[in-house]
């Protein structure tokens, strides 16, 4: 039943992900080949350096150290881009769609920046793109978006996107410690990289998310519209609050189509109702929701990253593109689910516009009249309170008291103006913590 | 850039689903031709009764009451199959695969029991088939099964696959009734239908586990083999006390590859740890997880029923042979991921020889001697109890005790072996409650 043809697939990249997925294709061959129809075979490998010993070596006689060799190869039909990075990867990914070969990148932030350029190459070029394992891991979002939802329409993406920040904040709840506490003890056990910038300023969930909304909104997204705030200033003390009153601090990326007028795309740490399952999902999971009108709310949880889910989704990626091959169907490039000439640019809804329920901690000091200065400008400013409570002093000042107030659904320039005047009136001691607050919608 | 071609499809079968795929392709059909390249067109439906009133009435040249008109129209390029029930559906949709047409159901009784004989079909006939509305609503896991999962080996699919069942057992939880009067209400609120069965004894969670197992471990699954417990015995007394041990009760199906030698498959009432995600999923959401040695654990959630939901999943189907056709690839029927003839059918596992934790609650006496009596037996076959806990005096006897005891890993016939001995022992005054235990495995 098999075809006689094979696959011939060239790997840009030989890190944790490049072999993993040489690991899988050597495990899994037969399987793989009954699933598709023909074998695939790993047929050149490029890395940076030649005379570097690696755990797993390929057959020395398909090691280069030129990528371009790969990319220019004609008896290459599929190009796997696990290298990551801006260049060369962008310049290896648009020669090869240029040649027409099939393309699969886990490569989040060369789509989140240079998306645009390289979806339009893959319709000029007539060549399959395709890049499932750049978001989630395995879990099959950008193929959900692209393929299962096809006659919906897609109001919001949200969810965790970023597996160390998700880590670290899980071990700061459970064990009462602090982000630079467990961030050390993440770093030393391979969960956060020795320079975590972009993990832990949420550069990373904030490339995943940008990526989504194009997918799901029809629509480029400029990154530099993306709101993002990392988990650096998430405390102990406000991960207890919040629990106190029900709710897990995670950093929640959100995506949202505002009436076809404009699109939100912003990544923060964010309280989420402890009774949502995706409050439970904890350690280095992701997890993604998708909703719309018909199609309500549709959770997809899984490790978002990793060799073996990141490998995996790069050779299910691999396996769409082989299967057309091994039919003789026409390649078929259709990287954003519509064709990009048919894509409608949604600007982006600027920062001040976005409406949240939000968490405000205010340190202050326990004396009288501070509580009406406190939530005044809230209500002058139209905010509305949903709950409130004084907590145990903390810290060293005698005269120090906790606020912490919860508002029902607010617009972000109110919630600054009003935190403008509470600023100015000289009442805090330390500026007021902000965090925007998932869910509840049902109670509004 | 939209293809001229037109798309032209036949509907069989107008009720909730079939109305929802008409006011679906209504409503966005603009997107949904951008998407696939082409606009598709609702050529024919197919009714029982064409003089019946219905809320939303297509126009009438396109009604029929023969619906193997439909599956014979040489204009018509696929047929979706939403009228339920084994005939005629079968044979609708056999010829319809004979003729070369694609075809889109959503009949899980159907593929349960006749499923291999309609895959075989699509092979023979060349005919695409596909079926992801029949498993969880619009939730992806058929398509995840199929191809995100290509490279990898799947060990474990498990999870929430009937919302009645899981509506029911939320509400029992949340308000401490009985099954019957929750029932009741889900009756009149539309939840459960008049005649409950499929759903409360556990036939339509069987029907999809069996779909998925088919599917996840490339064998044929004979529905007779798959075990299956309802809901209708589990009681409120339960579900509290499964609360106080920190576990929720859920209506679990469970299917699993053995080392290669068999196939488990079974659905039943089941304790659910609560800090798993899945242990959140309420109302009549699905849920279900995929586990395999690379991917790891993925889990997905969504509304597993309901108009828009099924209809956006046979569309979003619908959708993949339509993009198929407009762009002149070859049909490729590979409706069990791999051909019908590659796939190795492994046994069913027999029920005794299955592996679970166990919860048993004992309706015992409170006199001396009792426990040991209770706890013997179970010790002699091999089953280490985890955990223990005498309840407070419940019903009405005096000398009434409830025992609950918590197992650790123990095979099926080995626990029956031990629970027919502390039955024959005559110190329970009613029959042992017995249900399985979900995940925990890490602390085996």
């Amino acid at each position: 039943m098999i075809a006689k043809r094979e696959i011939r697939v060239g790997l840009i990249g030989f890190g944790v992900v490049g072999r993993g997925v040489a690991r899988l294709l050597a495990t899994n061959g037969p399987l793989y080949a009954a699933r598709i129809g023909a074998p695939v075979t790993l047929a050149k490998v490029a890395v940076r350096d030649l005379t570097k010993l690696r755990p797993v070596t390929p057959d020395p006689s398909m090691l280069t150290d030129d990528p371009f060799s790969i990319v220019n190869d004609p008896t290459i039909d599929i190009v796997i881009e696990v290298m990551g990075g801006e260049e060369p990867a962008r310049s290896l990914i648009l020669a090869a769609l240029a040649n027409g070969k099939g393309v699969v990148t886990a490569n989040k932030a060369l789509l989140a920046i240079h998306g645009e350029e390289i979806y339009a190459a893959a319709e000029a070029g007539n060549a399959p793109l395709r890049f499932e394992a750049a978001v989630g891991g395995v879990i099959p979002i950008v193929r959900t978006l692209n393929g299962a939802f096809a006659a919906n329409k897609i109001d919001t993406v949200y969810g965790i996107v970023n597996g160390t920040c998700n880590y670290i904040l899980s071990r700061m709840a459970e064990e009462g410690l602090g982000f630079e506490e467990i961030l050390k003890d993440a770093q030393a056990l391979g969960y956060a990289e020795a320079d975590p910038t972009f993990d832990v300023e949420g550069i990373d969930a904030a490339h995943k998310m940008a990526i989504l909304a194009a997918l799901a909104f029809e629509t480029p997204v400029d990154f530099n519209s993306v709101h993002m705030e990392g988990i650096t200033r998430v405390s102990a003390l406000d991960i207890r609050t919040a629990a106190q009153l029900g709710y897990v601090i995670k950093l929640i990326g959100v995506a949202r189509r505002h009436n076809d007028t404009a699109v939100e795309v912003r990544v923060t740490p964010s309280l989420v109702p402890e009774w949502m399952p995706i409050a439970s999902v904890n350690g280095a999971l992701n997890a993604i929701e998708v909703s719309g009108p018909d199609i309500g709310d549709n959770l997809l949880v899984g490790p978002g990253a990793g060799q073996g889910p990141t490998a995996s989704a790069v050779l299910g990626d691999v396996a769409v593109i082989a299967r057309t091959i091994v039919d003789g169907a026409p390649p078929t490039p259709r990287p954003m689910n519509v064709p990009v000439a048919l894509r409608r640019p949604l600007p982006a809804l600027p920062l001040e516009k976005i409406e949240s329920r939000y968490y405000l901690r205010f340190d202050t000091y326990d004396r009288p009249g501070v509580m009406a200065q406190l939530t005044r400008p809230l209500g002058d400013h139209g905010i509305s309170i949903a709950s409130m409570m004084q907590k145990e002093k903390v810290g060293k000042r005698a005269d120090g008291a906790s606020v912490v107030v919860v508002t029902h659904w607010a617009m972000e320039s109110d919630l600054r103006a009003a935190l403008a005047e509470i600023e100015g009136a000289d009442i805090l001691h330390c500026p007021t913590v902000v965090m925007r607050i998932i869910g509840d919608e049902e109670d509004e």
